[in-house]
């Protein structure tokens, strides 16, 4: 071992903040609070246990839990084991539980009690999980739970797990002998196919957090709320960031609003991260005031509306936009704030902002792209803001590779970049702009039209609250857009209003055949807008969607 | 190349900066400032003129400039070009210079025009220097220059040089294969003994800078003053950190208080790092006044007494204290602030402060041992704020080892830790205070007495500007330390008032057997004392000093 190299790892975010912090508050849950010293020594009691259970280097645990302190401490736990974390998704369907288990070989998993009744069906088929490890909520211990222990399987409570502690007497490091190795394993939503198991490195999650850090702005007087769920994408390497920063991590269950603005209000939050579903749920909350202290939102998927954004400004947020995807550790790209910015008015400036931007400062610059013929080399496609590519990254904030997918590996990086599948234009500014998933792209009369761009252009409308677009057959031009629109409180619109709004802001050709009003837009629990539903129902009885 | 990793550099934080903040600024000197597009594109410019000028991957290029924007181009244009950048001290003898040339075997070197009629004594005498550049500073173009053209020497304007910038057309890439090549050699200052060639590597000037980032807080507002020199451990690779960040730096040619008063004041500087001497100049600069801004003043070697401290509070100021070698790429420890510590009386937070503390966010933990007798396994001194040790250091911090010298490097790297020479103490608490250089301590009576902790007791005393403290021949004892100490302007103070002022706050045997009133102490250009020319003074005539 050289004495001039430390293999990079997250770990050492927080072995070295409870040498330098022991006393400062770490994590918060209800009125429960961990300090830095806490929180390490909670990580060591939960290593010991798992060596105890029979965990040894390089198997794989599985969290399903919200965001609950628990959860934030097997992102330390379980590396420090010497094991590879599996964050779960806590809405998804037993079937898909069970696939992710066997698929990354799980050998413990760990599950909240509220959501253990749905899996007892599929417990008993799980191939190489050996034990279950139910945690209870304690802020939540009047919920119905269950307990069930099925046939065939080993269940234990999180009490008895711990127990085991301090049967294990092996040294525990907070270090690792290669920064390349897998950190963690976190399935993609899989809206098509199977799930995907996306390996983060050490390393990766290392420099990452020295960019959530950069982009976000934490420090040591950062309080951190939790509306970003933790399993998504390993929390976005932000309970490693903030854990280096030696701020304060504040948790809760479930994201609405009068838990949200109570917590905001009590802790003094200055950060929370999210989707646009967060940001919507804050700003319609009843408790929603005025801030008196600045509070930064990193939300990612897409950007605020220039009203909402001009609102949220009013009160006290700062936005910061960013964009990536799960085989990015989260953003890859951050919407960089200019100066000059702050010279344009409301709706030039909010355009600015709700690109996607840059490469974030640890990150590769991003490259929009079209692929040649053979498939390996990648064209920079011009810097013209009209030209659609795809979007490719590479470099230290992308992942290692799909667990035990090495196809599915191959394909993603052709020619040496990772594919996002996302379609965007580049600015002359060097800014990317998204434009569309690959498969959301509506193709009208051999016209690619972007349902992101129809679907801002909407969500400009002072009176739309929320907004989604997809390509609805159309005889004559076989696909044209249709939108599906979410009316503000309180507002009253028709659908001639939004067309006659859009007449002056969209070409001719991409504006939606009609106009939908609906009370909600199905969504995916990290706030994706789920357009396969929507697409399904006006495609009922049709010939298969031609793609363009 | 794996798509996943990419080799890290801080050429990378230009590259990005000059994509993302084309047309913000980024450097200033005089009325001339450059954008970020600019900074890249004079990088560019140069590193195509070294390899016109026959400079190769490896070869090593030196430069002995002041804080002039051509120094600051040379950390990017010379890795760029794929050579070795050796920052030369300005106040060097021209022996030292050419020592320095001839054991890197340099290439080329980039002299000032004010610096060189000095070395044209051993310019023809230099091994391996093919080219010199003579690099005119166009804001005291209208000093006394030489131009002299030694025989046997090629000696070229730094204009001269770039007109060859075009004929070169080789690909320049802002990036390296290995992040662990050397990107420069830092030469130690050598107060015994011939100076050592220090090697940094890319990854740990990288992630070097990315501590800087967090404990200084630099970001885009940042504005950032050159008093610490450039070529003092390649400036804390803060040139690197701040371009990073996004933030603008400003050069200056000289540390004189009325032109860092003029910059402060016309750029809103927000921060500058320097030396206690740096601090001193600024505080007694007659143009010293309260900020309309908070600065941040990152400042190594010893700390402000506590009356200074408490002025430069006030003032506007906030102080952060670090500490670390040539060896650890500048900073390795921060007296990391604790929220706490505001509540203590100014003295009590002072002593706080004044600690050189815990290692920084990418160090590993700082150690302070004793090493046993086969000089291989380290014993860390138990934490009791008393035991003195040597600190010890290492990891993605720590220089790759002595250049051409792996006898001196095996010797500092021994039990595989960095060997500060640094005597310090273990607080309860994990921060370490420093006591002494292992060769400056007093060995009194069989007593070791730090120098360092005699000169902060005299330093708390508000009539005290600075002090030195050295040992002095003492028939009965062996030594006893001696204080030479600079009156702030204005009072009147005698060695009673000091030595009765002590009598409370230092042990008997730790009390100096007299002061001296000097006018001023001697420091070299990086604003150590110099305490060997002081000891030699008072042991002249002496036996040989022992050593405990």
């Amino acid at each position: 071992m050289t004495p001039w190299k430390t293999e990079l790892t997250p770990l050492s975010f927080l072995s070295r903040s409870a040498e330098v912090f022991p006393e400062k508050e770490a994590l918060v849950y209800g009125d429960r609070s961990w300090t830095y010293a806490q929180l390490l020594a909670a990580a060591e009691e939960r290593a010991h246990a798992l060596r105890a259970a029979g965990i040894r280097p390089g198997d794989r645990v599985a969290y399903m839990l919200p965001n609950v302190p628990e959860m934030l401490i097997s992102m330390y736990a379980v590396p420090l084991a010497g094991a590879v974390l599996v964050p779960v998704n806590t809405r998804l369907a037993p079937e898909e539980v069970r696939y992710i288990c066997d698929h990354a070989q799980v050998s413990l998993l760990v599950v909240d009690t509220v959501h253990w009744p749905a899996l007892t069906a599929v417990a008993p088929e799980l191939e190489t999980v050996r034990t279950i490890v139910l945690a209870e909520d304690p802020l939540h211990a009047d919920q119905p739970v269950g307990r069930a222990h099925p046939a065939g399987t080993h269940v234990v409570t999180l009490e008895e797990l711990l127990e085991g502690a301090s049967a294990d007497d092996s040294a525990l490091v907070w270090a690792v002998d290669d920064e390349d190795a897998t950190l963690s394993i976190n399935y993609t939503s899989g809206t098509t196919g199977r799930p995907k198991g996306v390996e983060y490195s050490h390393r990766g999650a290392y420099l990452n957090s020295f960019s959530e850090i950069v982009h976000s702005g934490f420090g040591t007087d950062t309080a951190y709320l939790w509306t970003l769920p933790m399993f998504h994408c390993s929390g976005w390497c932000t309970g490693w960031a903030v854990a280096a920063a030696g701020g304060v991590q504040v948790c809760l269950r479930e994201v609405r609003g009068p838990v949200i603005w109570d917590l905001i209000d009590r802790h003094g939050i200055t950060h929370l991260n999210g989707a646009p579903t967060v940001v919507t749920t804050i700003m319609n909350a009843q408790e929603a005031h005025t801030l008196d202290h600045s509070l930064v939102v990193t939300t990612a998927a897409a950007p605020p509306s220039p009203a909402m954004l001009k609102r949220m400004n009013a009160m006290g947020f700062r936005i910061v936009h960013v964009y990536g995807l799960t085989e990015t550790y989260g953003p890859y790209t951050v919407g960089q704030w200019q100066e000059e910015w702050a010279q344009l008015d409301d709706d030039a400036r909010a355009a600015k902002q709700a690109r996607q931007g840059v490469g974030m400062v640890t990150a590769e610059r991003v490259r929009v792209v079209r692929t040649d013929t053979d498939g390996e080399e990648l064209i920079d496609v011009p810097a013209d803001a009209s030209t659609m590519g795809e979007v490719v990254m590479r470099g230290n904030n992308v992942m290692k590779g799909y667990h035990r997918d090495p196809e599915a590996t191959a394909k993603a990086f052709a020619g040496g970049w990772f594919h996002s599948g996302d379609l965007a234009v580049m600015h002359p500014d060097g800014y990317i702009e998204l434009r569309d998933r690959a498969k959301d792209v509506v193709v009208s009369g051999g016209e690619n039209i972007s349902t992101i761009e129809v679907e801002q252009a909407i969500s400009a409308h002072p009176d739309v609250l929320d907004v989604a677009v997809v390509g609805v057959p159309d005889a004559h031009w076989g696909e044209r857009p249709k939108a599906f629109v979410v009316v503000a409180d309180g507002a009253e619109i028709t659908s001639e209003d939004i067309l006659e709004f859009l007449r002056e802001r969209l070409a001719r050709y991409k504006n939606p055949r009609d106009v939908e009003f609906v009370p909600v837009l199905p969504k995916t629990s990290t706030g994706k807008i789920q357009k396969h539903g929507l697409r399904e129902k006006e495609w009922s009885g049709h010939a298969a969607r031609i793609q363009g």
